[in-house]
């Protein structure tokens, strides 16, 4: 058996579909072009929280607008972009912009507003101040060796007191970042005019009674519909369904559209709004026909570049259409679920960062979702209002840099970083702890009967965490000060977890304190998240493991949110077996009931349509919710056991754990290139493109391997460096 | 004499031109409005800065986009408008918005976006919530008792986390201000699509040449340049001048505009651009044809209830030219000039609301220039990156407090007066002094040679007098423990400027300290500002007079900007015989060089054309300055003697000086009416509508008046109360 023809390489071809406008490829090939093609650049995060906006507003309920109920961001109005170039010979360069504009060379400025400027042999600043108040100040430079990318800066504040004899007085103390910039090489399209690309899809059924058609799309998707020839006048009128239900009910479907057609001649119309469905019940009014539905679908064309395979077939379905939800999700940003919010969640979009390392790798969705959530200064709230949501988001920055090691964004936002953390630092009560102020939700999970009274153990934990991203940040950025300041004040917050909330007693952390007593609540939250955050020891580890996490007695989640850290808990801890079987069970009982996407929450007790209930209405759950794709996560990083040791894979670690597999395989993506791994009972198979890896496994017997050493470390365990580009078979006994 | 028949009453009847769209009216009559009359609402400070932004952005240099170098804010996107209501009877309201929005009546949203609503009988909420990216999110509702209104409330963070079930589970937190609202009562017009009104203006005269017309509007003017009758195929060129030479110099005009026809019929032609200008130098193709050229004048239409007439004509021409310039520079906003920048500068604008309190009165236009000028948080650089207009934002609040009475607008922006000073606090170096750091332009004023090095006693006067202006607002604010922080810490500054800066030998404050030593250098600035504040004792004052004011060894100053506070200070220690020959020198020196409006620098030394340059440009200088009115100030408040002594005129001086003139009469603005002066050397004559006045002079013999009591305080100086709404005629020798 070869490795390279066993590898079932699961790339959508979806890419090149999608080559006109916008060409959207993986990050390592993106880093190259910088440096030689022309990109539309802005003032970094200011596209993203403007396309935020756009996104996070296109949200509607049976017909009515719903836009987020916290503070939206905006753009830097007028924005200077400058680069200097040492040039052997004079160039031209074209330039266009998203906005009106001035130029200048050497702080000198060219009369008018020119297209095309020639800059001299030499060494030359060219300066591009541009000012638009409706969409983001943007600028696309294209000459021989001249081009708009990464490399230019920019600020909003140029502090340049120059008149127009060319007199500059003062441009010390502006802040020049690197230009933001997405994949937008065509100067024809502004970034103001980008859309998600879309593609025909057909109808898998079409039902069609008088006066009413219901299509079925044969699987869970996300974009518009199109009517063909229509013709006629009257009323028309679309539910839509993520179930048949809910397209069958008028009075409860959660989306619906509403049209007032006039048109004597047959035409085909595309609706306005994109909608999440499977089924679409149109009714509409006698005078009107319609030949026939189809509908295009919406799609943000990034590669799967993680795969996984197994000798359990339904495991194997559990993967790819957590990967499809996964896909449905993953658009302009990292969104809860299609259906209903289509908003930017810090808690959910944490987990699709997670599970995009193990799928597409794809570094700009994570950097876009987490600028968006940050918005700017101020801070005058918790993200989306949500304490833990604050904490997501400085966690979402410490995995970003373990994975993609990129530095460039954390010192670039550093100061974002900084006012954020202090916001939430500030709003600490009189003992140093998180307590919710007015304004703040303490979310946690859903579940029934949860408290949120007094001082919560999972806000500290989060909190300590956040801090140890601040640390990690801080050196990053070269602030050493403050490095050592929030080092101390991690330290500290840890100490405290374990002085106010661990009881002897319980052997596990309690859920809060309340009036300044531990309560006797223990709930799963805080213990979970301390294990695979490292903070047990490891007696203390094992105690929670039969106290907490294996025991019926404490309140059980329900969320695929909350088991996302569960299962990852009892996967850190050895569990795989049993993770195993939770995931049939669970995955499988949605499968086994249809789900062609996963949901926002599965109750194995509820019958037939009361799956579709949530919030008290009767469709209000969503089927397509990223949180529902944990299993990418967890058999990545648990099962194929891949992940970094240390920032953007420089060293890693694979510890394959088939969990009662007989075989798996599979690939993990790294920032350049990939880690495939093929584990059965007797043969481990890796190959690694890039880093320097440890295998480590169990075997009974003695193993063998061809072209490495493999080590004891004594009880049965055996580790082996793995080198790049080298494949290694080993053999062994499981 | 009677005195309602000897004052002239120099109210501008534009008003009346304007009554469609935008209907301006003095703020006491739009304070009545604002109970019935429905008006575009917005959250507050916004509009202000949408609006600043699209002004200063109309900037262009020889036809060059030219925009400012700080940074410029931008709205809240997403706002959420509340009022409650207790109806006797159902009521229907109109709903009308700039942006896409929702409506929730008791926090229930109401099923798609309902142009009409309903509200119930009884006591019931209604929310409107807008997004609007490209302009402010603007509301406007009108029913028959229920209208929007300043009473409003708004929120660009509404923290309702609610379901369609109508279900809200958290709207604490959320901080709630008045609505923001100018006067735009048209539902039909929203505030985006505002403009100043503009009337037709005809030539004074009009030299036509071959391919060339040199017109003549008369005076200065403003607006857009009208083609009558063009016609033609090739190019036009327009040069503007506010002298004859800059329009007769195509390569060095700062304004220009460049045209290309083709038009077979002729047609009309209004320039798109406004431009500042007396004279045109159009010059076009031999294909061109032009009938005539007008102009449509563009003007804030306000009324000016300021008044000042005298025995002297040259000084009538003086305050009837200064009222000219303060109408050209008060549009949208207090701008510096209307030619080169029409930006929006802090320490200008300090003077246009100085002045306005004696002419116009326009609180508006006050409060919109602060809203501007303050934008948003966080604070990244001082005002326009000049530490003193940082300070003079402050003195600004101080006076608008004074002169109006306004408590609302410090109560909803007191968090913007804390975000800035503690920024400028921040800034102080090892010694608690203010130190121009990197980006911080330290301006004082166009002075050759004027030193900014090490710590400048200037702008430590200026942040103790912020500091103040601090004490008294968190006062207002309810913020107790502010207050008494603001209070000590303006002790502490001007305890430190008498120590650092006095210097007994020369009996002044000197201009600066470098590396810790007070320098030899005195300069005015810190010294004539010091007797305005009160700071100095009476010795000091007087040493101050004789040492520095009317010492011509010490650097004289040339800009009418620092002569306002050069000619106040001396009028503050009575020298208004001497201010008043400086008027008529500097001033008059102006109008004898054929002056239509005031200049932003006058230098009786230079000749001809010398006289137009500025900045190293042949024509920089602007010719209609903002900062060249100030005898309305001084003419008001130290002539005609009236000012108020507590917040909003409650009480207020009147103290006639005639300074060398026979006699002088005039009205000076107050909240709800006016005060109306008559001075001559043996009649006084006084009329108040509003608060208790304190009528101060001077007589050689026993001053005679009817139903009132004279009290003489010893030294010929008497004192009488001035009430309101009664007419007092004083009998005195001067």
């Amino acid at each position: 058996m070869n490795l390279s023809a066993t590898m079932i390489t699961r790339v959508v071809l979806m890419m090149c579909l999608f080559l006109t406008a916008f060409s959207m490829q993986p990050v390592q090939a993106q880093q190259q072009q910088q440096k030689q093609q022309a990109t539309w650049i802005w003032y970094p995060g200011d596209y993203e929280i403007w396309l935020a906006n756009q996104m996070q507003n296109r949200r509607t309920e049976r017909g009515t607008f719903f836009p987020p109920f916290w503070r939206m961001d905006n753009h830097y109005v007028l924005v200077d972009f400058h680069k200097v170039f040492d040039l052997k010979q004079p160039e031209e360069v074209e330039i266009f912009t998203e906005g009106q504009y001035n130029v200048k060379i050497d702080s000198k400025m060219i009369n008018g507003t020119p297209k095309k400027v020639t800059i001299p042999a030499g060494k030359h600043k060219l300066n591009i101040k541009i000012y638009n108040q409706a969409h983001v100040p943007a600028l696309y430079v294209k000459g021989n060796t001249i081009v708009s990318d990464s490399s230019w800066k920019v600020t909003y504040e140029d502090k340049e007191w120059i008149d127009a004899s060319g007199m500059v007085s003062d441009q010390s103390g502006t802040e020049w970042l690197q230009a933001g910039f997405w994949n937008f090489t065509n100067p024809q399209i502004p970034p103001s005019q980008f859309r998600l690309p879309t593609k025909p899809m057909q109808a898998a059924k079409i039902d069609r009674k008088p006066q009413s058609l219901v299509v079925d799309f044969g699987k869970e998707t996300f974009g518009f519909v199109k009517l063909h020839g229509l013709k006629g006048t009257g009323k028309v009128s679309l539910y839509y369904g993520e179930s048949l239900e809910e397209a069958m009910s008028p009075e409860t479907t959660e989306t619906l559209d509403h049209l007032d057609i006039n048109q004597p001649q047959a035409k085909d119309l595309v609706l306005e709004g994109s909608r999440a469905f499977r089924y679409v019940n149109i009714q509409y009014e006698p005078g009107i026909t319609i030949a026939d539905v189809s509908m295009l679908y919406e799609y943000l064309p990034v590669a799967e570049r993680g795969t996984f395979r197994c000798n359990d077939e339904q495991m194997n379905k559990i993967w790819d259409v957590s990967a499809y939800t996964m896909e449905l999700t993953t658009r302009e940003f990292f969104i809860d679920g299609i259906k209903r919010d289509r908003w930017i969640w810090s808690g959910d979009a944490y987990q699709s960062y997670l599970m995009n390392y193990y799928l597409a790798f794809d570094s700009p969705s994570v950097t876009r979702t987490l600028l968006a959530l940050r918005g700017k200064d101020p801070v005058t709230s918790h993200i989306n209002t949500i304490m833990d949501y604050t904490f997501y988001w400085f966690m979402g920055i410490y995995d970003y840099y373990l994975y993609t090691g990129d530095k460039t964004f954390i010192q670039q936002f550093y100061p974002r970083m900084q006012s954020l953390i202090e916001f939430s630092l500030d709003r600490r009560n009189k003992d140093g702890l998180m307590e919710g102020l007015a304004g703040d939700w303490v979310f946690i999970d859903w579940a029934d009967g949860l408290s949120k009274q007094g001082e919560v153990s999972f806000e500290q934990l989060l909190l300590a965490r956040s801090l140890e991203t601040m640390a990690l940040s801080a050196e990053i950025a070269g602030d050493q000060q403050g490095a050592a300041r929030y080092n101390k004040l991690a330290a500290e917050m840890k100490k405290k977890l374990f002085d106010i909330y661990w009881s002897d007693e319980k052997q596990a952390l309690v859920h809060s304190r309340v009036e300044g007593k531990q309560t006797d609540n223990v709930t799963r939250y805080s213990n979970m998240f301390a294990i695979f955050f490292d903070y047990f020891t490891e007696k203390q580890k094992q105690a929670v493991k039969q106290n907490v996490l294996l025991n019926d007695k404490v309140q059980k989640i329900t969320t695929p949110y909350m088991r996302f850290y569960e299962l990852e808990a009892l996967c850190a801890m050895g569990e795989q077996d049993y993770v195993l079987k939770e995931m049939k069970d669970y995955w499988g009982g949605m499968l086994d009931l249809g789900a062609t996407s996963f949901w926002e929450k599965y109750d194995p007790n509820e019958k037939g349509a009361e799956h579709y209930a949530m919030y008290g209405r009767e469709f209000g759950k969503s089927l397509s919710h990223a949180w529902g794709a944990s299993p990418i996560y967890l058999l990545g990083k648990y099962y194929l056991g891949v992940k970094p040791l240390s920032a953007g894979y420089n060293t890693y670690e694979v510890v394959p754990v088939l969990g009662g597999l007989k075989w798996m395989e599979g690939t993990v993506p790294t920032p350049n290139g990939d880690i495939k791994v093929y584990c059965s009972t007797n043969q481990i198979k890796v190959k690694a493109d890039e880093g320097t890896g440890t295998l480590r496994f169990k075997s009974k017997s003695k193993p063998k391997v061809k072209g490495a050493k493999i080590i004891s470390k004594g009880n049965n365990e055996y580790e082996m460096t793995i080198e790049k580009g080298k494949e290694y078979v080993v053999s062994y006994k499981s």
